[in-house]
């Protein structure tokens, strides 16, 4: 079983970071305040255990037949973004928590998608892929972001009492959730047909097979542990390593984390553009995506009540909620056609680009 | 021609809440103070009319032709939620005539369709309709309210004082009703082929024979009269009733009201959709929702300046034009393909959901 | 060869307006302070040196080949909105470059456009064309009007000093510039084919035989410095002109500079809409736009840092950004269907006119 797992590391370069994970700990015992330096290893041991998680989850999916393994497949495959959240959120710092949720639907609705049709551009003339899949998220992404805009413009208006946000906050959560479970009965189960090509692909695409269940399983629990705690180093040191490199909070939570925690995926869906399968990149681009927005972000929001020092509301400040807003027309606009050349990627890259920039040079205190 | 009338009571179990006019103005009499009751009756006895009001209109249209009684569709097709409208309007309750008009067009795009879909999709796997019909309305509304739009944007902005909110407001009017009257010229008239599937189905759809000309217009001018005196103690009641059922004025503005005008017309489309009609439940939806933007809403304008205390403005409180732009935006997304499952009917649910419970939460005063 | 452009001056009425030129500088010498004179003959002045400026683009298009020739019209085709902008640039009223900048963009997708779809309407009665070029306009258009929406809402927003709002202008000019080059590279270029007819017909369109390269190159030269010259008048006197004539300069700007500024343009497009040649219409409307957007919006902001008193940046008072928004919204749902009938152009016209009214009612202080 052990043999699996080393025959799995020598045969992805990605894998051999793991040794940074070690280097996380010591460096955390040896030099507690050495901010940047434990930023940056906490980083590069983060990416390899997300590829790991990926591939664990994947492996128990596979195994536990169709709609099992969708299910976990749906509710799984955002662990490493939802762990780091969850350190976070115990920690109290809520303002990480919203950066990386809105980071997370921004990066991965404009950066993953526009990268992956860009670098599917450059070597295949025009690509095609299945419309439905493509719809189906961003009309679930469309849903979360009305969700997500209503008690960031009433507390914005400033008359509502912050109890009212955080009602509203707990009722919105709960309607996302039951809109992403009755999402999941539809494509998973009733109208299954129209999905399959995406699904399909996704799951023979992983180019390796799948792991025996207790390997998958060991691995699964195992490794969410260690990102726990390296996740913990990360959440400690990346404040202070911000202001050594310049960066505003508001720039760390969206772009770097929502880069870190997704750099697995992301290997994925360029893989699958370079190899003319783009069905399987805009499905794990947008699915993720969607899976934030309407399972993460709610999941945290009734968890706070239990784990962190007070309740948390679904109320992010305007800038993040009209970013998420253009993301998730612009994904939808660009995808409703169903076909790409390198230009699209291009434009969806460059609506990234303003975002990062403006994050980048905004104050401080406006985050 | 009474006994006409009698059998369509028979035959149909909603008109049997007719029971309830007689008892309006009993307890109106008896218990003038009995708010809670004033409105619970007064909501039950209007149901009915606003049925009987529209088998009358559709009547009329159906002996005068197609030309003219298309227009007498167009036009008097949501004479319940006029006279609603004009009985708060004469007595100054400009907030509820707002909330009402706001409360009509969201119910009709989000409730009605997305009930429709659910309630068709649960019967029929995939349902298909007419795109051009939808299209069409959809625009309609997109003008609506961008025109809408307009006025609460600048009076926001705080720097123009009333007097230019009015007359563009009044201006704004004139435009709308222009609007509406090219595209009732465009689809009954010049290209009258691309939408005449959707009319025709309307016309044959009620199931029922038209009654003759002269028990429909008795009816349409008997009916209205009552809905009038009905409409009275309603509006009367209705603040009163709110407070007794701990809702907010917002609240029963945009979603009570507006659930009540509408039932007649939500017993047809969903018939319609069970019947894997769906073009008539979205043609009922859409083109009332247009109905109320671009002809009842501008009419209700220059009428105040008639009836009203003072000139009414086009001026919404924010969060209106916000839910009336999300709503609209839903629509054209949703029914730009043509085609339907359940899950789209849920997710149009959802949207109303949300912003439902929003104004459920709201403290009263934001209204 | 001055024998040809004489015949092209006899063979097109509105070439009679040249003899306003010596007009407008005559009356600057004799009358200084008449400013409405000086507005009115300026104007008149303006309309014939743009066709001529036009046409001398297109003919040294012509003869240098495709790809150099398509640069050269995708540079140089707003080259009278630039000149008019820069004077306005030195003169340091910032205030009317920024209006005249959203204007042209407004003015060409609803107006322009609105008035091809109307004027083509009428004759023919339902017009397809090419979606492909529609769409990549359209997605231009959508991608500038995301960057001018950010620098707006951050100084909004009031918590940003004004130094960060100018370097993120600086860093979206560039951006933006970057973006248009990308486009000219994927549209004249590597995904040609795509766009070949559109490109086509513009060429040929124009039916007057392209001029001598000699007399195309003096015309561009000399007729630029007579834009020059006449814009100086121009902008000296509108402020004071608009006041005599009633008007906001928010509206002089947004309405009058536009129509004035794009009025050759408009000639073309609404004699293509007539001739049933649509695709050459929305070609000129929306490719018009999106180069006042992409190219000659950046420009400016780079060029103000060496010609202008203080460097300009990409802030827009809240109500050009909303208008430049549902402008550029309304066009891209419009020309996604690829056909048009009269009414579509009385829709894009309506929501041209809601705007022209605001703008002519809103207070003084409000641009």
């Amino acid at each position: 079983m052990l043999s699996l797992l080393l025959k799995e590391i020598r045969h992805n370069p990605l894998l051999w970071l793991l040794a940074f994970v070690p280097v996380v700990f010591a460096a955390e015992k040896l030099a507690p305040d050495a901010h940047t330096l434990l930023f940056v290893v906490s980083v590069l041991a983060i990416v390899p255990l997300a590829a790991l998680l990926s591939h664990a989850t994947e492996s128990v999916a596979a195994k536990t037949g169709d709609a099992v393994g969708g299910l976990l497949n749906a509710t799984l495959g955002n662990l490493t973004e939802l762990v780091i959240a969850l350190t976070a959120l115990r920690a109290g710092q809520y303002m990480l928590v919203k950066a990386s949720i809105a980071g997370a639907i921004v990066t991965n609705t404009l950066f993953m998608l526009g990268a992956s049709f860009l670098l599917g551009g450059l070597k295949h003339r025009v690509q095609e892929y299945s419309r439905a899949g493509a719809r189906f998220q961003a009309a679930l992404l469309f849903l979360a972001t009305i969700a997500l805009l209503v008690p960031s413009t009433i507390a914005q208006a400033d008359r509502a009492p912050g109890a009212v946000t955080q009602t509203l906050s707990l009722g919105l959560a709960v309607l996302l959730i039951v809109a992403y479970g009755l999402g999941m009965l539809f494509s998973l189960k009733t109208h299954r047909e129209f999905f399959g090509s995406a699904e399909h692909a996704e799951g023979g695409e992983s180019g390796e097979a799948p792991w025996p269940m207790s390997l998958a399983l060991v691995t699964l629990a195992g490794v969410t542990v260690l990102v726990a705690l390296v996740s913990e180093v990360f959440v400690e040191s990346v404040q202070k390593a911000a202001e050594a490199f310049g960066m505003t909070p508001a720039f760390v939570g969206f772009i770097v984390v929502a880069l870190v925690g997704g750099a697995a995926e992301m290997a994925s869906a360029f893989s699958g553009a370079r190899k003319n399968r783009l069905d399987l990149s805009v499905g794990i681009a947008l699915g993720s995506a969607a899976q934030i927005a309407l399972f993460v972000a709610p999941v945290l929001v009734l968890l706070s009540y239990v784990l962190g020092p007070t309740p948390m509301s679904l109320q992010f400040w305007p800038g993040a909620v009209v970013m998420m807003l253009v993301a998730t027309l612009t994904a939808a606009l660009v995808t409703n056609g169903g076909r790409s050349a390198w230009f699209v990627g291009v434009l969806l890259l460059m609506v990234y680009l303003i975002f990062a920039l403006t994050l980048y040079l905004l104050p401080p205190q406006v985050s």
